[in-house]
This record gives C-alpha cells, structure tokens and sequence, in this order.
C-alpha cells in the first residue's frame, strides 16, 4: 500500500514528528510506501512531491518546521480542485492520505473523505490550541514555553523601571495562548478574544498593581478586543503601512494605559518566534502517538477520522467534529484564573 | 478560617506555585488565615511553622524547591505521632489542612482524615508521575524537559565518537520519565521497572543502530532491571562506598554493552538536576489550578479529598484513592513506543 | 568607612550580580558599610536610599533587573542638582560612590568625580557593548543568546513558508547585538547603525538566497538606515500613535522587501526580552569581577577610576576613557562577517 | 588549490561553526576546494574522506558534534604514521592541512609542519579552555553555560532538603570549568586541580553555611584532589566495575562531607551532557572567526600557525606555543574568588 502524507496551514513544532512516526511504524510494521505531498494541498493538486523513507526521517524529531513544506492552499477554492487530486493520487497510486493541518486543512479533508470518497485521516494541529474533539493540539506546549519565557524575562524590566508592560501573544479567535502564558507567567491581566474587555477595568488593576509596588504585566491575545472595539479597527486603519500586526491590539492598549493612568507602558510583539523552533517534550510526545495512531487508522482503513487526545490516550473521532466549531475559552476558566489579575 | 498548608516528599518544581495559588484564592475570596508547616509532617509534629500570607507568596511562582521545606518524616511511625499533630492544630485554631506531597504524605493524610477525623485535603506531588487517580502529577513535565534536553546534547558526543551513550534517568518504580523522555530525545532502548530487560536484545539493538551508521543512546529508568537482576544488586552491594545511587543499573549496563558487543559505552546518571529550578508553564498550570480547587474543597468542607486531573478538568477524588496503588506504565504503551527501538 | 552604591539607565542583565560583589567583598574583606541609593542618580538626589547588606544581596546573583532600582535621571540638569549630591553624601557620611551604569550615568560620575571632588568609581553597563576602553560590557552576551535563540526558532517559519524574515534587534547607535547574533543565528543579510543600507542590495541577497532554496532572515538593528533614510523618519511620524519602536526600520524594511521582490516578508521586533531575565553565565562572570574590583577602587582610595574588560583581565582606566567616544563595529569586522551574506 | 581539513579528539560544540566558516570563505573568496578527513588524524593515515563543500556544510552552524567525525588516533605512534599521511595528502593533491583539535591534535600538527614540511594551520578547540595563547577556545562557553544551568536547578533542592550538593564538572587539569560555573552559579565551594584542597576546610565552609540557614552547593572539578589524595585513589581502585569516571572526586567528598559534619550529601557528575548539543551564541561567534582567520592564514601560506583569541582580535601565533604548556587557573584569580566560599 501506498500512503500520502501532508501538512498545511502554519508553521507548527512537532510536524517532523509526526510525519517521522507515521513512516517509522508504516514501514517497519506494515511495509508500506510513502509519497510525501508538498506544500500542503498544493502537493497533490500540482502532482508536487517529496521523497518519503526512513532516510528522510532521519533526525527530524527535535527540529522544528516541516520537511514537506506547508501552505495554505484550498483546493475547494481552486477550480476543478477536487478532480485533480483524485486524479494526482490514482496515478501514484495512493491509496490513503493522512493530512496534517488545522481547521481549514481538515475542513477539506473532510468534505474529501465523505463526499468524494478520498480515504483520508486526520491529524490535528494548531498552535492556537482551538480545535475542538481533542484535549490539546501539538505545538500549543512549544508556543505556551516560548511566551511563558518571555513574560518571566519581561518582569525584570518592567520592576527595574517601574512601568507596564503589555506582551501581544499568538491567539486570533482563542485566547488559549494568553491564558496558559500569562497565568504561567505571573501576568496581572490577561485578556483574550472570546470577552470584549473593559480598558477602565485594565487600568484599575494596572494602578492597583502600582500601589502594591509592583510593576505590572499585561497579557493580551492578538485577537482581544476592547468594548469599544470599532476605535480600535479605525486607529488600525490609520497606520502608515497598512500592517495590522505590529499596530495590533498590543500597542492600542499600552497608549490607552499611558492616557489614562499616567503611567509609562511598553509593548512586546512575541509574533513568528512563537511558532518556531524544536518542540518541547510534551509536543514530541504526543506528536509523534498522534502519528503512529494515524497510519493504525490507514491500517485498520478507519477513514474520516483524526486523531485526537483524551485525558493520556488518543482516541479516533470523525474529522468533521474538530472543524465543527472552535475550542474556545470556556467564562468558568477564565473566571478561575480571573483570581491573580491586579 | 485558618487553614494549615505543608509541603512533605523530594522536591518537586510548581510546590510553589501550588502554595501561592491557595493563599492568593484563599485570601482574597474567602478571607482566610494561613498557617504554613515547616518540613512537611515535622511542622504540625513539632508545631513548627511559618508564616503565610500574601507577600509570602510574592514572587515564588517561578522559583522551584519550597518555601515550606520539607522532610520524610512519617508521623505514622512516630511515637503519639497523631494525637501531637491534633493538638498542634488545636492549639493553632487550624480548622483545615492541606498535604501536598505523594505517596507516604497522602497516605498519612488519608489515615488522619479517614481514622482520625483531622480535615485534610490533598494534593498530588511526584516528579515521577505515578500516583493513580490523576492523569498527570506536576513536576513531571519539567523533568521530562530537562531529561529530553540533556538527551538531545548527547546525541551529537554519541555520533562524534561511535559510542553507546546510556543515560539513567529517575524512576523507582514507574518508568514515566524514562518513557517521555527516551521518546522525546530520539532514543534507541528505553528500559522501564515495568518491564525486566534482557541484556541480550539491548545489544541487539545497540549493534542494528551502529550498523546503520548512527550511535545509539540507550535510557534507562533507576528502576529498571535486567531479567537476571540479582547480579546487579550483588554487584551494587560491592560499591566501596555504599552508595547504590552512582553506581546504579546504568553503569552495570553500560559495562555489559561494552563486554559483550565490544563498543565503548559511557553512562550519564541525571540525578537531582531533574527534580529542581524553575517549573515548566505546563506545570505551573497544573500546580496553580491544583492550588486554586484545593482551597475550593476547604470552603466546600469536602474533607479527605484529593485535586486530580482528568482531561483538562480538574476533579476531586478519595486521597485513598490516589495511594492505592501505583500508576505504572501500560505494556500496550510501553509496545506502542517500541517501534523506535533498534 | 560607609560606600555608596546605584544602578543607572536601562535595565541589564547582570546589574545585581555586581552589587552582590561589592557587597560581599566590601563586608566580609574590608569590613565596609553601605547606602544603596534608589533608582539611579534621583538616590543621591533626593535622599532615596535602601538597605544594602550581606542579606539584602542573598540570592540575587541570577536575578535579572536591579534590587536598587534605575531611572534616567541627570543631575545635571536639576537644579541645583550637584550641590545636592555632595550634600547627601555629606549628611549619610558617605566617603564613596560606586556608580553602575552606561555613558550618561558614567558622564555624571566622571564630572563629580573630575570637577567636584566626588570620589567615584565606574562600572560599565549597557546591553549595547559600545561603551570604549572596555572589551565587552556585562548585559551584552545574554541579550546576544537571546536574540540567537530567536532566530533559531524564525529559521524553520522561514523555510516551512518560504518566506522573509526580518528580525529587528537592539542597538540604536551600535550594531553589536546585531553583529553577533546575526553571526551566531546564520542570518543572510545584517543591517548595522555603523553602515547605511543599500535596499536594491538587500533585495538581491534575498533573492539570491532564494534562488538556493533557502528562505532569508535578515537581522537589522534598530539604529540602521537606508542610504535614503530621510524616507524612513517621515513615514515613522505618520505613524497614528507617534509611536516609532513597532514601526522601525524592520517593518520598513520588510515592506520594501515585498514591494521590490515580491516575495512575502514579516517582522519580528524583539522589544524588551532582550534586556530581562537571568543573566548568561558569561554575563554573572563579568558582572561579578566588576563587582569585586570596583570595591578594590574604593579601598586604594583611586577614584575617577572606571573597571573595564581587557582580554581576561579587569583593569581600571579613567571614567572619561569609556564616555569620550562610542565603540561602535569597526568597518572590517563588518566586512569579515560579509561573507555570509546572500 | 586543495585544502584538508580535520577534527580530532573529543566532542565540542562549535566544530561545526568552524568547518562552515572555513569553506564558506575559502570557496567563495578563494575558489578553493576542500577534502574533509574522517575521523581526525584516522583520516590522512588511511585516506578516509568526507566530501567537504557548501552544500555539506548547510545548516550546521547550530549544531554540535563535527560533520567529519572525530578520534584519539595519534599518527606520531603509529607505525610509518608520518609518510602516510605525507603519502595521503599528495595523493589527493591537498597543499594545506587546516588541524581544528586539542593539545594533542595540534602537537601532532607541530611535529608534521615542524619536521615534517606539512603544511598545515591550527585551530585551537578544548572544553576545558586549558590551552595556552588563546583567551578562550570555543565550547568553554557552552559547557560553563550548561554547568550553571544545571547548578540553578541544584539550589532548590539543596534548599528544599537542607542537604550538601557536591557537583563534579570536566576539567581534568585545569579548573577553567568549575571556577566559572561555580561562581555563576554561585557555589559555596570550588574545588580545581590545580590547588589540592583540604577536606577540613571544606566542611568547614559547608558548616557555616547550614549555620546561616542555607544549603550549600560545593563544585569540583573532576581533576581536584584532597591533600591527602592517595586515599581518594585506593577508594577507586575498589569500584566493583573498575570505572573511575562515576565514582570519582564527588563520590568520595560527599562520603567525606557526611561522615565528618553529619549533613546529609549528594553527589551529581555532569558528564557528557556539558560537551553536546548546539554551541551558545559566543561559542559560535568564537569558532566562526577562527574559522575565517584559518582559511586566510592558508591564503597567505602562513603555516606552522594557529589562530587565538587576544581580547577581541584573532591573531596567529606558533601552533607549538599553545601546546607548549597547561594553561591553568592563576592562583590569583582563584583568590579572587574565594571571597564567596562559606
């Protein structure tokens, strides 16, 4: 048997280990080949691929990125998309195509796999942590690490100089991110997409962390919006480059903070480093039990399915149930961590 | 309210960040007093204790170690052990008392709270994850890290000179570490106490990775033994020192790879470095929100319970529960991880 | 006799690892006492002073930031400003003023010290490196190691995605920082304050680099400009929050990227982390022997004096040596490192 | 023209920044082509070759170990080692040898340029940073830095338990390793080879530390020896396994600690973890730029020299000159010091 592999959507750590383990076991447990798809759905669209072996694992697991390239293609958007993938895999032969990616790369394999008969398996994968039918999604513990150092670096700074910092991090419709991080990370505010915040209330709790004699800092997911939310998108609109990313929330918020309370804020962006880099322990680890759960599903022919954990084991759920609607913050955990703000 | 908190048990990364979250909540929600105990059972024994309070906690999220201290005293085996411990809570008016530690300090825990009606409430604490009744304890994350990241390095010493590298990782009785991590690293054996090892097939995969022109690193838990593992201890007992610790079955590998496939082998033994500095964020997640539901039972007076994780919820259980049993490592998992050996 | 001690400008990595040598040193050999004056030169102003003794220095030898506190604050544009030093000292009986901090702290202690009489002694600091008449200043290795780290985890984004990245580093007037940890991280193009940049020139190594299959990361210091920079200033004051630190040279840059070559470009600013945190071991080396021979300045009575770096050895040079001109990258070091470019 | 290059005796990290440099330079400035040798000195005994051009040095900047391999083999005591390698080397038509190793890597390359006419230029590589003529040789850094961190981490756990933690790091000869990492990490105690220490003294250090309420951490290099160090090495020769390495110097003073003062102690030995894994960001800077200055001095046909490291600068000396003598701690700066120890 045949077996394709791709990953689309973002940069995610723990990709290279998931694509490793699916080899490792499909050759040395089923003798399977392998055809490495490029770029995403672009690969089978465009007949692009990669060479997929046991050399080409070789080392891969700590690194991060991935060795098939990724992007963020929708075949369903490009004409006579779906035909010409059916048409890529009959030609090499690919009996089964595990596809690795987030909601929109899973969106397509799921409309794939039931309404065109392309036996397709799932993997999810997702820094923002957002999708739902799985505990966690690989590469969330990387980016959780990488900001949670940053915020414990920031502190430093904002003591020795008395003023508030305001850290953007990675999160545009969940604000799981912000949430692990800033509580990891000491944060006297933590504010994420899934409820409009009020600036007064940030200020209250950024002066009162000032009377304490502390220096305050502020968690903020890309996505979160202030009540007021249209000031924000019009002074966005006002940028000189047309760049939303580095004008983003972060920075509207830290002069908002410096105007109503007089004290000096800084903002830090953590943007692409976040994604980046080899994976922590934890994302190895269930990257690679995704992966060889995934070619257990090719195996058993367990098609329109993903992978996915629950509590210590991985599970297999029907794809279109993680693209169903987004994981998002639930208010009861919010309203928990709510206890260390000011 | 006043409401007693000790430490008991090894160091463990995110006590900490357990004691400041259930001063922070307790506090600030609920207006309670705080006692903390020095040195685990040894505080309420010897009405040794410490104060706690709010600026107590200033700052120790990110600090490992205790600031309780902590000790193996077991007041079980102490002479009127029980009846000095409930006259130290009378006589400080401590109405609850929460035991974060593992195994020997829940189970006293669960004996006073059951037997003696002392209202205790715990929670989970071992770095090597095998306490049953939760899915994860903290403290393992971090050593998994640290183990993962010191496997990493010595695999680059493993491939410039042709050698074995066996590296001995904690795990008395539980091969958790040794299996997140050994799987993390990239490694090619991975020996568990679950599981007696036979000597001869090590060698067989140490030889088919050389063969394959790579270096084999090799992790085994403290724990682990060989299927003819008396001559270790008989070996060990001849230790000049006495110290079985450096000298431990790591080491006795190693010389048998060395004698019987004749490629040199090295052993690193970790040690104390996985169990201390600062916790991972996903331990201090876990830790934190451990605190923040223990001091929830208290007020819900749902005495001789334990914080548990299930899933990404945190539930209450029997502390008996938790120290009926270890939680070892599955065979099937164990099988699932073996198709990266050799 | 009682000795002085405050922190100056910026905060740095390393600050407390010098006071807790002097300190220690002070007390335990020449059984001095001393004054920490708070947050730079508004200590001796106005009297601001914190306790400063062997357990006020406990643990503070990895802790980023400084236990006395920083500002910005020259007395010599207060009024009246020296006289009120001296008579500060005067009244704390202070017969020292050990002063840590970079050119504009070191300015004023070289005044005091020269034309009013005030016995100082120098302790270079600044994250930038471009302080003269020393090798390397303490702060600066580890904003080094964490702008590598940075780029390390922005290569595998690059490559997954194929696309630019700009990585916007410190270094207003120096371009140190961007020297070593575009060296250090394997960027294509480095952008320092010392040359001014050719764009069409960038735009060709991007796209040879390209051409190689290989996605660029372009390092670029704060303080670099284009050879038309007038460009640059007038499209920052367009900014909608007056705001330049997010919309510096790197997002400038990264547009003209995309614009000129067509492929995708992003930014990443690394802001504030650079300056926060535990300092290297390198830095905590450095910081320590500062530390201890500035304390030996004060004991032979040989103020005016500044400790500085030479090879492996500390020596003491005039306060003024280090201030009299910036030590910015020499021009065939530059060219040197060119190598890799492209 | 032909230029060799090899690596020889033990791993460290920063090799591999070093073969980049020299064939980024040497081949796009020079047009050079290059021979990679196998294996250090195995390589021109038994023409044993590595292909060596850009492509093969991709991406190895950040990663430790050496593309070429490494060994202990010393031609100077293998029979007609000598014309051998004179008769590999005009085979292969290579004019110039470029030596990257230690003391003894480099005294063979001496011999070979001295006596022999074998044009060849060294680098100059130890861990231990015990070679003379260089300020520092690259992978001292990241085995400083990989000791401190791990030194962190003991602190909580000495703390937490109140036990002596005795940590035995590399340095065989010279005590370059434990003097910075000991001070970083702010030890109580360091013990080098180059001073024998006095068992007494120690322990009365580790005593007026408890007496202060704090645990003390005692580093020492594995090459340290009591006053009365036969003893230490009749002990050894009792190890059940006949292995030094794991029952060395640490072993035997935490054994020594206990007996005489009565704490509690515990032993950890770094090991191989302090000489893998990717160079720190100085490192790499360092083996670079010996890397550029080591293809120039084959343009300019300097041989018979080795580059170094004098403050900032790279300069050339005498290869013989680095080999000629131990470069170990001053017993003035081990003075300087001890000012923290107690």
């Amino acid at each position: 048997m045949r077996v394709g592999v791709l990953t689309g959507g973002g940069d995610c750590p723990g990709l290279n280990a998931v694509i490793r383990a699916i080899v490792r076991k499909g050759v040395q447990e089923y003798g399977y080949d392998f055809t490495g798809f490029r770029d995403g759905w672009r690969g089978p669209l465009e007949n692009a691929t990669v060479r997929l072996d046991i050399p080409a694992v070789r080392g891969i697991l700590p690194r991060g990125g991935t060795v098939l390239g990724s992007s963020r293609t929708n075949p369903l958007k490009v004409a006579d998309g779906i035909r010409r993938i059916k048409q890529t895999l009959a030609e090499l032969e690919v009996e089964a195509l595990i596809t690795i990616g987030g909601e929109d790369t899973l969106g397509v394999a799921a409309r794939l796999s039931e309404e065109h008969g392309v036996p397709c398996v799932g993997v999810p994968k997702t820094i923002d942590n957002d999708l739902s039918a799985t505990d966690y999604t690989f590469g969330f513990d990387t980016a959780v690490g990488i900001a949670t150092e940053a915020i414990d670096r920031l502190h430093t700074t904002a003591e020795s100089h008395m003023r508030v910092l305001v850290v953007e991090v990675m999160g545009r419709h969940a604000g799981w991110i912000a949430l692990h991080s800033g509580l990891a990370g000491g944060a006297n505010v933590i504010l994420i997409p899934e409820q409009r915040f009020d600036v007064e209330q940030v200020c209250t709790w950024v002066t009162s962390r000032f009377r304490a004699s502390y220096a305050p800092i502020v968690v903020v997911a890309e996505g979160a919006m202030p009540k007021d939310g249209d000031m924000v998108l019009k002074d966005q609109s006002l940028d000189s480059f047309g760049h939303v990313r580095l004008s983003g929330v972060g920075e509207w918020l830290a002069k908002e903070i410096e105007k109503r309370t007089g004290n000096e804020a800084r903002t830090t962006v953590l943007g692409h480093v976040q994604r980046g880099g080899t994976p922590s322990a934890f994302d190895r680890w269930l990257a690679t039990r995704f992966g060889l759960h995934a070619i257990d599903c090719v195996r058993d022919r367990d098609f329109g399915r993903m992978v996915a954990l629950r509590g210590t084991d991985i599970v297999r759920v029907p794809i279109a149930d993680a693209t169903a609607r987004l994981k998002t913050v639930d208010p009861a955990l919010y309203e928990e961590v709510g206890v260390f703000f000011g």
